[in-house]
Order: structure tokens, then C-alpha cells, then sequence
């Protein structure tokens, strides 16, 4: 089985991590910047993507499955490409000394393939965007995302 | 079993991503600097990492494992972090129109864990640095490489 994973160390407190991952504000700082919904366990948050030019490139639902402050966030994607569905996005975080690191799990994907590969590397993306975000006010959110290929 | 896998898409023909996997100098666009050896099958190529304030970073070697001219590379780490010895790094490369699509894989981890998770989000940013160099001759190779936590 082939898991996403990646670790990120942003310099801030972990409050403030916790704050971008566990609210509809923070998500569009780094995600996309259409995020609407609740972001509160059973809860679902809706997401679209876009294109600089306006063009749509994606719809994703996902449900809150727990928020933990400061420590954990976990969601379900409930709609989006089919490869997503009950698919889960954990966060875990830790604070160590300046640092909080960010682990990042994006898990049981039935049949890993070349998607599965581009969304590690843009899962990537959008984690170092978390990062800008928080450490300095101003992320990548969609339509600003980085492009890393020809699938965006 | 976790494993490491990307995918970025290149714009340029395959022949250059494939020079920039394949020749010392073209490793020393993308990876790091410091790059030295010879990239050829059973021959080995010693890769040393700095900060930008001149300490090492860390040292690795890997055996050129097969080099397929535009279609695949295979390196095996034979020195350098614990956990990186006798794993795999593999890159499959396909040319789809103006595009050249990198497929990597960094596989066989023994015991897969935050060490894991930080070098698949670093792998990301070298791919990134990848594309960089060979679309516009200017990649970001140790010690100009992104900082991505306080593990470099």
C-alpha cells in the first residue's frame, strides 16, 4: 500500500498551526480560497478550485472527522475525484522549542497510481504554503497554487 | 509499507530532463552543487550537502543502478543516513506532447517514519528545483535548496 506522507517545521507557535488547519479562514489561506462550511467534528467543509484564468479544476467535500487543538486534525473526503473518496487527511502536531512540526498523512488509497503521485508533490505544495501562511501572513491558496505539471 | 512517490510534469523535451538525471553536471542543476563521480551503470556518484553558511548538511553515495536514455534511472544509496542505505530511487520519464512527465519513486524503506515523511516533502522541492532547471536553466541545488523545518 502506498500512503501519501510528508513533515513540514513551521517556526511559529502551534496555536497559530492549529488555527489554519482547524478553521474556514485559515484553510482558505492555504488551501484554496474558496473553503466554505463548519469545521467542527461531523461537520463538512466544501472546497473549490480554480484556475488563474477562472477556469473550475475541482470540487472537494470532506467531513471533520476529530479536531484535537493544538495537537491533531483529521478529514474524510466524503466527494471530489473518485480516488479521493473515503480517503483521510490527518495532521498531527508537536511543538518543539521555535518549531511546530507538521506530520501529514493522506491514507487508504485503494489503487495508488500516477494520481496518487501527483498528489503527494502537490500535497507538498500546499503544505510549504501552509507554511508561508503561517509564518508570514501570505500562502499559495488556489488560484494562486503552484502548478507542478500538466494535471496542475 | 510506505514508499515516496511524485509526479511533476516538465515542460521541455524529455531528452533534457533525462540529461539532467543522468550527467554530473546535470545533477549539480537541480540536487546539489556538489555532485562528483561518474553516471554510468555499476559506477557510483558521491553527493555532499551544505547550508548556506558553508557547514555539511550530509553526505551521500549512490551506485548508478540503470540508465535507459529518456525512459528510466535507477540509483541505490549505498552510503549516507542509515535509512537510506540499500533503498532505491528510480525515475521514469515520458514524453506526453510539450510535456515531459517524471514519475519517481524512492522505495524499500525498512522502518518508515518522520525521517520518511521529511525527505518526501524534501524529494518534492528538489523535483520543483528539477523542473526549475530544465525549463529555465536555474534550479535550486544544495546549498541554495528550500529550507523546509528545523531537519533542514
Amino acid at each position: 500500500m502506498v500512503d501519501i506522507i510528508h513533515r513540514v517545521g513551521i517556526r511559529t507557535p502551534v496555536e497559530k498551526v492549529y488555527a489554519a488547519l482547524s478553521t474556514i479562514d485559515g484553510i482558505c489561506g492555504w488551501w484554496t480560497r474558496q473553503t466554505s462550511g463548519a469545521s467542527e467534528p461531523g461537520a463538512r467543509i466544501a472546497l473549490q478550485f480554480y484556475s488563474p484564468d477562472g477556469s473550475k479544476v475541482g470540487d472537494i467535500e470532506m467531513q471533520v472527522v476529530e479536531l484535537e487543538p493544538d495537537r491533531h486534525v483529521h478529514w474524510r473526503f466524503v466527494s471530489g475525484p473518485e480516488e479521493w473518496i473515503d480517503t483521510d487527511a490527518t495532521f498531527q502536531l508537536a511543538q518543539d522549542g521555535d518549531w511546530t512540526i507538521v506530520r501529514f498523512g493522506h491514507r487508504h488509497w485503494r489503487e495508488p497510481g500516477e494520481f496518487t503521485e501527483h498528489c503527494s508533490t502537490k500535497w507538498a505544495t500546499f503544505l510549504l504554503s501552509l507554511k508561508e501562511f503561517v509564518e508570514t501572513g501570505r500562502g499559495r491558496p488556489s488560484p494562486a497554487d503552484l502548478w507542478i505539471g500538466n494535471w496542475h
